[in-house]
């Protein structure tokens, strides 16, 4: 018994980042903020009883490890459904089942980022990947994005400017298809427009596929990865979207030869079997009548958030207008904060994330998102409008500033 | 299309261990091999119909993100089990549900190791813990135990003969309670003088408590951490020994000051909320009864493993007589090779795991461990004879050699 307060401080190890937040943000009246779907058509009904089944077949192996990448049956299925939605082949040795798709963007950004490393996004890209990217201490550059997503061009020019200063990129971090937070989607030829840019610079993609079951609108476009013959793509998708994202069920796909390196870094493999087998057992018997069911329910959620949005702010405000995924991007005239705003807009209990947020750079100050999965279309309207009084007391409503 | 296989070896980041085995090994016939507990006690029944309370109460909160340290609930729960059972004060912020322990274990490592920094251990200790330690540069160095596990006079000389090396550990790893794979189990006062030593070197203890709910037979002592006010021992335990590995259900406790830096290593957070659920409402109503059903049966097993041992090999093996956890450790004479042996074992169906692959020096040639968890005792007869016979036949049997 010293009495003293141990003193760890001088003990931390140099990989290890300053810190993260442990607790949940309240939740708000209005929740445009996190990435959340319906909660009234989250399945869990029908997820406990498939548990139930799954349980029967196989409970007694629930006592044993599973199977380090993840259950068989569940990567088969995993690859059955690349091949007929994305178009892409890949064997079922070549998917790892992860806790939701964090740790495979954590996994991935490990095995190629050494601290220093660049590593390049959209212009605005997905928070938890810019986390952790920082806290792995790379560097990130943003390529300049259009209706499609990600420019072609503007990645050339970026590679090319990157080598003057003879820096290589380590990785291309795209979410072609709705993506977050632009809502963007890219299209047949600009997937292959982006690889064939990768490729001729050597530069391994990673494609971030979250968001492509939550298609309401459009054409399917193959993934960026279908049209890889070299095995220079990496992939991960995820069931977050459609079954919750508390399930923390998705997996990534890599050339067969990483695994080995990738499973060595999936510290003690905590994806549980219990949600795995769920998830199989549901999505085996319910993906495709599961997915037409919160579509349409997402469908009317953004045409009420983007109808509010018209009504309430008028044509200061731009507002993107996606085919699918979870959010909208609006932007307000220059000179906006939405950082500052946002204070003002949780006090009166409207939650959103700032435009900033999303950037490498920190920019977009006068851009925020918007989710429209999580509230009903009532509940979008009034949150809209009350947003709406709080951005007009700010000044952030002015066609004139 | 390039038709040329890209290469990423010379991209892979310097932090990526060389790699892991993706598959599980075939289950032998008689397996011994594993930390399994038994597949008839498993309680899926009881776990899936605890689900569906949950759901009930909580279904719609699955499609929001999970409190990052887990279910406050559960951690209240983990919080008043350690107090009650363990002697431990710990708020429930200082708790984090991890997916299993072998997370938790490679967050304390990360959290203090780097390259080439030395971490104390039993002399034997668990696989995993190895080569967790191994995959991250660690040096490792064993300390001698006796039947109450870790000596702290071993432990104090290694310290010093460190010392005069100018290398002060980063930690003493250490499992107290049912050590794995030796069994010992420390008393109140041996736990006390770990400490002390420990203490009087300011090196933090890591106590891994995975086992001390398999207690069958003898007096619980408080966990080292319950003697501890100085905030110097992290601490890990498990749901996996009581409700099925393939649940991933885990947690640490940590001084409060170094959540946010766990927190921010926790990449994606992968456990699931679907399978802690599951655990809280089963836990709650059947951890007392659950845990005796299971003792009762691993007290017969490890009684029948014991008499099969003394029947078929005689007294050339020395066998661990354990008062809980899941294995035995077993001695064959000087010079035998439980490593050449173990594949002519399994070739006749029989898994066990050779002594060095516990040892942090590869020491421990003629020493195995068996699991007595999982087999039914008919089995762990038919096994013990076999395993006998391999042995015979490789001249390990002979009381002169």
């Amino acid at each position: 018994m010293t009495g003293q307060r141990f003193d760890f401080s001088k003990l931390i190890a140099e990989r290890v980042p300053p810190g993260a937040a442990g607790r949940a943000a309240a939740r708000a009246r209005y929740d445009f903020g996190t990435g959340f779907p319906d909660p009234d058509s989250f399945p869990w009904q029908g997820l406990h009883e498939a548990l139930g089944r799954a349980l029967k077949d196989k409970g007694r192996d629930l006592v044993r490890y599973p199977d380090p990448q993840g259950h068989p049956e569940l990567r088969e299925f995993i690859a059955d459904k690349l091949k007929r939605e994305r178009g892409m082949t890949v064997h079922q040795d070549q998917v790892l089942v992860t806790g939701g798709s964090g740790p495979a963007i954590a996994l991935f950004v490990q095995l190629l980022a050494n601290p220093g490393d660049v590593l390049l996004t959209e212009e605005y890209t997905y928070v938890g990947t810019l986390g952790i990217m920082r806290n792995l201490k790379a560097r990130i550059v943003g390529v300049a994005t259009d209706q499609e997503g990600m420019r072609p061009d503007a990645l050339e020019q970026v590679i090319r400017d990157l080598a003057r200063f003879e820096v290589k990129p380590k990785m291309v971090y795209t979410i072609p298809s709705f993506q977050n937070p632009l809502g963007t989607d890219m299209g047949m030829q600009r997937r292959k427009d982006i690889l064939a840019v990768a490729q001729k610079y050597s530069i391994p993609i990673y494609e971030d596929d979250a968001y492509e079951d939550l298609r309401f609108e459009g054409a399917r476009s193959p993934a960026i990865g279908s049209y890889d013959d070299s095995g220079m793509v990496l992939y991960s998708g995820t069931f977050s979207k459609i079954l919750g994202p508390a399930m923390r069920v998705g997996f990534l796909t890599a050339p067969e030869e990483l695994l080995p390196r990738i499973n060595a870094m999936h510290w003690g493999r905590p994806t549980s079997e219990f949600a795995t087998l769920a998830s199989l057992y549901y999505l085996r018997d319910h993906l495709d009548d599961h997915v037409d069911e919160i579509n349409g329910i997402l469908r009317t959620r953004r045409d009420a958030m983007i109808g509010a949005i018209g009504e309430y702010m008028g044509s200061v405000a731009t507002v993107s207008h996606p085919d699918g995924g979870l959010y909208l991007w609006l932007g307000l005239p220059e000179g906006s904060s939405t950082v500052a705003a946002s204070e003002k807009a949780r006090a009166r209990g409207v939650a959103y994330l700032p435009g900033p947020s999303f950037s490498p750079s920190g920019g977009g100050g006068n851009y925020l998102r918007l989710c429209f999965g999580y509230e009903r279309p009532n509940a979008i309207r009034e949150g809209i409008a009350t947003l709406a009084e709080v951005f007009a007391q700010q000044g952030m409503l002015n066609t004139k500033r």
